[in-house]
């Protein structure tokens, strides 16, 4: 458990969609974020309280978040002055990085000096079997993407979200930095040696009651040339009966390449292609828009991509999950 | 480098894929290998000689190789008292387990005490980028596979000895703990973190000259559910002109899991469906056949899997590969 409440560190964020581990802990956990730290030269914020270390620490900060990412993890050489600022303060500090925390000496030393605690999100002790393939008890629903950042975690706990409110037995399972902040529990699947991908998502989801579903969180896209193999070991790890396809209408590249999108259609197809692999009845049930960056024909647009998937098509941070609910309701194995 | 000769260790291998990297050691660089040791009960051998720790001390041996494979690659408890006997006698010691020689306190100590290295296969110490997925200049083949353990690394082997014959610029690309010891450079990409996998691909065959071939190395399949996530990235991160389909006829079953194999005709399909979105021009040049453990009928089958999907169909270990090379030598970009 990580101590309350955090600090948000935005860094130099270059757009909204590299502050979005703070954005996440800020939408889902409002009442652990005292308040947002951002370098002169961020180009994006929470539209929450600004404050400095110091003033963090006068209002009862206990961690230090770093709550900005970008592709690849690394962390930037100014960071790590701020982070030991930040220690010899008293914060703890809790990471995404690929880069642990305590492998960077200055921060170590300061960590050890002051007794505060460095964590790790992207890292655990587990020790973990190759994947099985091996039909589990229990239903999975995963949220898949055209692209990184589309609003999948958004999508498995909005699901999550709807379904407690319906008292049905369901659990979301977070799989990156971000949702393992705001559960409290999961694993970044992107950190994991690869021979063990989709073993950790077995792991991650084990044997259920018949009538329990795991949410599970998606990553990147089968689309997507950085990161598709980790989106199959995770597709074939969760073993899904049901996905939803998470996309933003807006977006007109892959997230980081020079790529193209790829269809909900493509998606749909390549979803259904690879994860009959390890269910054979998978289906999509719905697909998931991020209308957050659009202004206008936010409903002519689910409409018309409804009609074309003879699916539902709802942005869930704004509309009923009914629609997907029914739908995961109507699944008996 | 690791120094030569090698008493290679074949444990208790339950068959005769548990001892792969012993056998691939032994067949591609004979020279190297000093002796085999196995444990009373080991249900397979290379066919040398079978020498203790002090007999191959005495015959000049260098370094001992854990020459035996399982999945997850975790280190038998049984062997530490092993290999601190070959540190005693001042054996170098190389091993593709994913735990690190020096994480076992025992060995760690022994190498110190006694001034031997140790060599862990699967790790280096790369900083790797994730994948961007740019079209590099030269030309790339990779070997697939309908599963684990088919002949995928066999098979570019003998595609970069038939090119070197014929004076092409060729470099065989090793991915797994085996190559990297037979080429004594390459990658273990399922030791790889899974944000990198196609990265570490991208940094392992970079731009090279237009006609010069990099024949990778496949590792797992598509179809395996415990390691396709492996087999995506590393076939992102490949991009490849060509590929070749490696297939074992008398295989009944995905190795290691309770899963049907796929048809060579599904593989084909599912790679270059995912192949194209790193290179569109992907195409399958042939079937390169393992016929070791066949009696009979070899011709015939070669012949019908031929005329079945119209591309050449050989053994590359025991047949003349210019069918393959043929068709290599036509791809022009």
């Amino acid at each position: 458990m990580i101590s309350k409440p955090y600090l948000l560190f935005l860094g130099d964020a270059k757009d909204e969609l590299a502050i979005k581990t703070a954005a996440g802990i800020n939408y889902w956990r409002p009442e652990w974020c005292i308040g947002q730290m951002s370098l002169p030269n961020a180009k994006s914020s929470l539209g929450i309280n600004e404050i400095s270390l110091e003033e963090a620490v006068k209002r009862g900060a206990k961690t230090f978040v770093l709550g900005v990412v970008n592709a690849g993890g690394k962390m930037p050489e100014g960071w790590i002055d701020i982070i030991v600022k930040a220690i010899s303060l008293g914060l703890n500090i809790a990471s995404g990085m690929h880069s642990r925390l305590s492998s960077f000496d200055e921060i170590s030393k300061a960590a050890i000096k002051h007794g505060v605690k460095l964590h790790d999100l992207r890292y655990n002790n587990i020790e973990f079997d190759t994947g099985k393939g091996l039909k589990r008890t229990g239903k999975r629903l995963l949220t898949v993407g055209t692209d990184c950042s589309v609003g999948k975690k958004y999508t498995a706990l909005a699901v999550e979200k709807a379904m407690l409110e319906k008292n049905m037995k369901v659990s979301f399972k977070a799989t990156g930095q971000t949702g393992v902040l705001i559960a409290e529990n999961g694993i970044a699947i992107d950190a994991i040696v690869s021979d063990f991908i989709s073993g950790a998502v077995e792991w991650l989801s084990p044997d259920n009651d018949r009538d329990h579903w795991d949410i599970i969180e998606g990553q990147g896209s089968l689309f997507h040339p950085s990161f598709a193999g980790v989106s199959l070991g995770l597709l074939h790890g969760s073993q899904p009966d049901a996905f939803i396809v998470c996309h933003e209408p807006t977006r007109t590249q892959m997230r980081g390449v020079e790529a193209a999108l790829p269809s909900i259609g493509d998606v749909i197809e390549q979803t259904v292609q690879c994860g009959k692999l390890t269910n054979k009845n998978i289906r999509c049930i719905g697909i998931a828009l991020n209308t957050s960056n659009m202004k206008n024909n936010k409903s002519d647009i689910k409409k018309e991509i409804s009609s074309q998937y003879q699916l539902p098509c709802i942005d869930p941070i704004t509309d009923n999950l009914d629609p997907f609910i029914d739908l995961l309701e109507k699944i008996n194995d």
